[in-house]
């Protein structure tokens, strides 16, 4: 019976795994089978990282947090876990992909989350180089530019507006003549001046090269009207998806209670409904989705399992 | 009318202003009387903010801060704010120590808190460098050693049995012959077999030099009787004092709700009980006082403030 598992390697789960060996945890097992430092490893500039005085690339943000909470004991396994259940007797059940059972005392679950893309050439291949799914990363980097804004949910109009307040112009384009968002956002985002609304359209290819990053975005409209905008960033707001698979039994059921957005719902110390069991970073519920913000949650949900386990857990 | 002031030049209020003026608001003050970077400047080696390899002090961690928010545009000024009130129009009054006012539509308030001292000799001149308030921060540097804790109240048992989980020994020493702490935290503590109780107790002095940091400390029994004990760290928990007079008007009334140990209620996404002003860091209720948590809190903070004055905030 070990003592922790963090189930996810990005900013949280490293995070958690430094605070809880460092904290003197044994067996603190964190499992993450795809490359550890999560979702930020693919962007290509970060500037908000608090202590960093120069932009650095995702990669080099995080390449020293595992070794950092491998000094003081972090395991690290490349298992994928499938299931994470809870047993009577309070303790939980870890499957792997490859059929393998693991049983913890406590979970800290920490998978994130990903953004949905908007299905358009280029999209995969300039994502994080000069297409984004988050304004607060990345908008600063298009200061006074102009910029296309994908979507008509409330994020893609919020996320307009935030822009707008830097940028020169903010394209919204939306596939539909109406709105999903709250009346109030799209009032909101009428009222802003610099946004340009582009209803009943399509993205259809990124412009731009390797060389010179993104130049521009062609839409069509519905009537088969194509044209092309001259952007440098283009930002992708078509949902997002939070990795809860895992937390799902046989019956569909999940395992703790998530919002109506499908996010792990949990306290300001990172419990979620089920005694032992934690979240942290971008899949907990009202996550801004920051670097700074995941890692702070994985500090608190490592402190918070410490003190569960002081407690006589089981 | 300005958008916003950060209140507190610690690692939530700069992490505040990089994320509010990179964000776009314009005129983000941040108002810090006092050195930038809070008191974990104060600290000689700090080894657990994510991405560090090496141990560093505090003010290392901190020297970057202030200029990588000032770049966005944020404004630092030196002036002490003593109080924050709200007027009828929404609008926010900070008073400075010098008479100065300033209006404001927004405010992030963290000013942290501060550990209070058990007062004797060589507790000052040694804080920071073998003496600490916190056994997360600090308890990882004495293990395997001897360590001794002061107090007796809910705090003190906790981190007494967290030390107890990488240290040596623990010597507990406690004014009183009873606790004020929970009954089954100090039925917890008497089962953890590494911690000595040394009751009716209080620490004299410091032992050690500049060159060797603390090597022990001088205690003395009710009854006078001086012991000498053996340890390399000593950790004071005899209480925090949140920083919250700021909030505090003429009668006595603070502007926001607070907690029964007087720390700033907020939700997960650091609003207050009032609309406007957001509380970040140490100054909250269950924040863990560690500095990427606070960083966290500061980043969540600036977004929703940034959201708040889209909507129109008042």
């Amino acid at each position: 019976m070990l003592d922790l598992a963090i189930v996810g390697g990005g900013p949280a789960g490293l995070t958690a795994g430094l605070y809880a060996s460092r904290g003197g945890l044994k067996d603190v097992v964190m499992f993450e089978p795809g490359m550890v430092g999560g979702q930020i490893t693919g962007s290509s500039d970060i500037e908000n990282y608090p202590s960093q005085m120069q932009a650095i690339s995702g990669m080099e943000l995080m390449q020293n947090w595992l070794p950092q909470a491998q000094k003081f004991g972090l395991k690290h396994e490349t298992e994928e876990i499938v299931r994470v259940s809870k047993s009577a007797d309070g303790n939980f059940t870890l499957t792997a992909a490859s059929g393998k059972r693991y049983e913890f005392k406590s979970v800290i679950f920490c998978t994130g989350s990903v953004p949905n893309r908007a299905g358009f050439e280029g999209e995969e291949e300039f994502f994080g180089r000069g297409i984004s799914g988050c304004a607060t990363c990345d908008g600063f980097f298009n200061k006074g530019k102009d910029v296309a804004v994908i979507g008509g949910g409330n994020a893609a109009l919020e996320e307009a507006v935030y822009l707008a307040g830097m940028c020169n112009k903010v394209y919204l384009i939306h596939r539909r003549e109406s709105f999903r968002a709250a009346p109030l956002a799209v009032e909101k985002t009428r009222e802003t001046k610099n946004v340009e609304m582009i209803l009943n359209a399509a993205p259809i290819k990124v412009l731009g090269d390797q060389a010179s990053g993104v130049t521009g975005l062609t839409i069509e409209t519905k009537n088969g009207q194509r044209r092309d905008l001259a952007v440098s960033g283009i930002f992708v707001f078509v949902g997002r998806s939070a990795k809860t698979d895992a937390l799902r039994d046989e019956n569909g059921r999940y395992l703790c209670d998530l919002d109506k957005n499908g996010e792990v719902v949990t306290d300001i110390r990172m419990h979620t409904s089920v005694d032992g069991l934690f979240a942290a970073g971008d899949i907990r519920a009202h996550s801004p989705k920051q670097v700074v913000v995941a890692a702070g949650d994985g500090a608190v949900a490592a402190l918070e399992a410490i003190a569960y386990l002081e407690r006589g857990a089981v």
